[in-house]
């Protein structure tokens, strides 16, 4: 792989970097978030399916000029991180392989998010890994930045909780979260590279159309984050399909547990995000084409007349709600920036 | 407009008809389906800004070879029926000097939905004929057929509470709604013709956006029916547009007022829309592009874990949004099938 | 499949129809025109890997309430005529097994267009029904419409071939053609609905590409049919994927073997196709979304300042460029009016 | 602007640049690029009908924190260098006036780029500073580097001649043109910011369509430059609105005047762009979302079966078609490096 000379780098490394399951959109995209990093070095880029291609041929747009390898386990040299971009299921006895050689890991698939083993098993069936369930720290940075600068396996939250929890947090917090709805909408890259009837191009364009209305398994995820956080609400969600690539939009609606003006409410999300590099209070609300390739989460909150809170939180769905995200929570647990390779 | 012989109409007309305002959107599709329509006979479609223009050179694949004129209130003959598509406002002199002259009109502005002036006033400002006020039939179809049977004045509802108020009318007449929240979606026709930077093909592309977040005048159009219906409970309504021409879906949250089975909901629904020609009640989530170009409405309701209802009503926004429900009230008000010129 | 009780027929039907390979883009197409034809009775829609479904679910648009069955070729009763929708190859022994038993066959493949065998074998490889090579009639209506007439196998011609074609026919016819160039390009309906990462919606949008330009196998098919009608001239041609669903246009340069005003050469295009139903003479350059479904086809023809002719000609892909195409040259087989159930 | 502050920059800046025009696409995006460079510093956006605005409002995802304020020729200070984005016509006094006071100036519209008066003005009409025409420098940077380098005022070429010239030039340097023909597409960028019912989403989704075909005004300057490279040959051009919003295709079919190989007409190629850091010559059709938000042309050339030539030549036509190209012309004229803000 003698290309990967060509790889810009600020001096010597922070750490060796394997990509697992680069081939799919969402690894492809932290190869090339990893390659444009000035601090890790992408040492390799692996798929089963498309060993031997190269990704900038798969992925022209991103201009990684690494060819694909198939992943062997046994032989796994030179590395001092992982960001594993499989599928639910697979991801943890990878994981666990890859941890018991002492390698950092950044899973972004679902086995390590949920913290209750039944709520896993239930949306998601057997897991993989048992042994380290539970031991994942939840990868939302900005809420869990302390632990993530000492975690050694990072669960990246999934899309929609992301832009979802981040759009609530502040009110979750106090507590003052009830009756919540969220309405989302994402573009077609959050339904994977997998080809399907669904995404062909004939079937999506001037169409739209809820999806999972009989229960989608990140509501679970949002709900024990938002407990987490304070607010132990249940939570009514469902997704929708929309006609565009990148971009995911969170509609939250809730109740508020005590009376609160949206001046109050706005001055609250300032707040609490005024420090945070990549979450934007915005003052009006957001548009997905804004935030297009960018780690950021733009978030709109207002109080309407009768007296709910509608918060919108808008994010890039393959970055921020996934391979973006990866690469900061990279960042911490590596005593980096945070913002490192992602500005 | 002797291009007018060529309509192909079957017999003698139920109605000579005239399009006001047939350049905008609304209007230009409301002539296409009079002219397509094998009872109503299209006598004029009228445009200040527009005449002298063919319909079938701005809109050609309406294929109406009808030229534009400018409409002279005093000089209107041959007409027994208008269907008004003037802005909010603009409308309601014309449709009240139209009445004057025993013209039936079919309004598709917002001039005559609401019932409560004050309520009329702070969403639109000075009511163009007060006189008339409170004298046009609400025309959702649906649920006023006999009332718009004897109507000479109908108010078309608007798009959202077209799509909303159907996905929620089964529950709404038997009392069970509470605490509703509408996350909605439309496609750039529903923004109209008039240019604007925000509609621009470049601007849509792979963006979407929530708009009118601190209140949308649809959204006391929706209560003031919800509460007709029998379940007066304020609403919280927030539309987005997505890139996509036509189409719309209202994605409604409700609480119930007493714990029901999504089965019995489910039967309550296909119960109330059993008999109707264009409402549809799905077995599945409904696809925008499956009703386009329609006057279809089509729902699907289901009930979440945590007991709250979801209901999803998708229309064509132009469609059944606008200017074929003006049709279908127009049949009902001449006493014809009323789905003639719309399947 | 007693929903067929359902279809709209004005009284007895002129044939029974069997619409092979229904599953896919363009048979389903056929099959929705069948199934709305006033005088075609669909008697059948078949698919091998979907049979069982039912095509309104698979293509709800359509709304074809028919269940698709598998061909059983030994047992075809009761059908009078058949279109196949196979790729090509495998259209040839079925259309064989058809003809065999007397039915009238409308085939959409490659595999009767050429005229020359070794031409055919270069391009899409060996025959399937060698015995019946050169006995299909070339299914462009507005060319070989008496042959049609008489016709018991139709090879309806390729979606560029019947863009292009209908383009420089009128020059064609008069010799006037020489050096033709032609760029085309087409929406991903056009690429079937076989799923592919190409036509994956996050790969289309915002992208368009030129494709086989190393030769198309519509470029014989082109040169056949212009020197079949007297301009023998080679052909450059190459087309494109832009980001569209269904539609169409050829843009076409070539000299004039004799000087010829833009006048005289627009004067030669209106009168070449005064009588046609679906051709239409447009007296400037055609929008795609101006004839989507529908089977006409809109030419513009120019002189540019260097005495070139630019002509432009924009169909549906799917509609005159398949399957409307395919019942234009049905109804003419059928001795009905070439334009029933396609206006 | 107290904003500016913020500008990235990489210790002293080569020039203080002032961007006239900035509220358009194309003077938008040379803002955000001058913005980016770490060698150019933004010390004014200006425009006339949207002064007072944020241009991080106007283009929120160009992350530009600076008001645009209204130019006044009569008190511009400190200022090295202009990109000028204003209209035809409207450029030529704006330039000659900022020449007068010595600064540097880059045109992105056509008033500099055509060499002969009368072509000009048949074109774009009397000449807004006739005493300048014939001293800018054709701003196409791989063909005009050295003199770009002494430049004071540079015209930057049109997108499709920067496209269509770059595509040709290997060939038309050796003489060896003829008979070019190029259909040529673009997104709907390029139709500029100037709101229009044609690229309203509602008219483009789902559409396309030649325009200009009576003679576009990129032609002469297309024939100017393969004239002034070596070969005079006419040109017959048309090009297409295609339903994305950034990117542009040329499609090139030509005469080669002696016969040569596919393999010796893509050595030439791969020679002639070897050292170019912009331009690559692929080995597959060039594809538009590969180059999007960049400076670089793809080039795709190869001969078809009947000997003629097709290249293929891919820009973003926003970027390499206008602003971007500006920059790389003024990082010649200032001695940086021609690649500094672009990779």
């Amino acid at each position: 792989m003698n290309d990967l000379a060509a790889q810009p780098l600020a001096g010597e490394p922070a750490a060796r970097v394997l990509v697992a399951g680069a081939n799919g959109f969402t690894g492809a995209l932290a190869a090339k978030i990893v390659w444009d990093h000035p601090r890790l070095q992408l040492v390799a880029a692996t798929s089963r399916s498309d060993a031997g291609k190269r990704l900038d041929a798969l992925y022209p747009r991103y201009r990684v000029p690494v060819e694909l390898t198939e992943l062997d386990l046994d032989r796994v040299e030179g590395i001092d991180a992982a960001i594993v971009a499989y599928p639910h299921g697979a991801a943890a006895p990878t994981d666990a392989a890859l941890r018991e050689q002492g390698i950092l890991v950044v899973d972004l698939s679902a086995d390590f998010r949920l913290r209750d083993l039944e709520t896993y098993e239930r949306w998601y069936g057997e897991h993989g890994a048992p042994q380290l369930f539970g031991q994942g720290v939840y990868g939302l940075s900005e809420l869990y930045r302390e632990e993530l600068r000492e975690a050694k396996l990072v669960a990246t939250p999934g899309c929609y909780p992301t832009a979802s929890v981040l759009g609530l947090a502040p009110l979750a917090e106090k507590g003052l979260l009830a009756d919540v709805s969220i309405s989302a909408m994402q573009g077609t890259s959050g339904y994977g590279r997998s080809s399907d009837d669904l995404v062909h191009f004939s079937a999506m364009t001037e169409n739209a159309f809820p999806y999972k209305t009989e229960g989608h398994r990140h509501r679970p995820e949002i709900e024990q984050e938002l407990a987490a956080l304070g607010s132990p609400a249940p939570v009514a969600f469902v997704p929708h399909l929309v006609p565009l690539d990148q971009g995911e939009l969170a509609t939250c609606f809730a109740r508020l547990t005590e009376p609160t003006s949206k001046e109050a409410v706005q001055a609250l999300y300032r707040e609490r995000y005024a420090g945070e590099p990549f979450v934007h209070v915005l003052d009006r609300p957001p548009n997905l084409s804004a935030l297009r390739d960018t780690n950021e989460c733009h978030v709109y909150v207002t109080v309407e007349e009768h007296g709910g809170v509608m918060a919108f939180s808008a994010i890039d769905n393959i970055w921020k709600g996934a391979s973006s995200q990866g690469v900061q929570n990279l960042n911490l647990m590596l005593g980096l920036d945070e913002t490192e390779g992602l500005l």
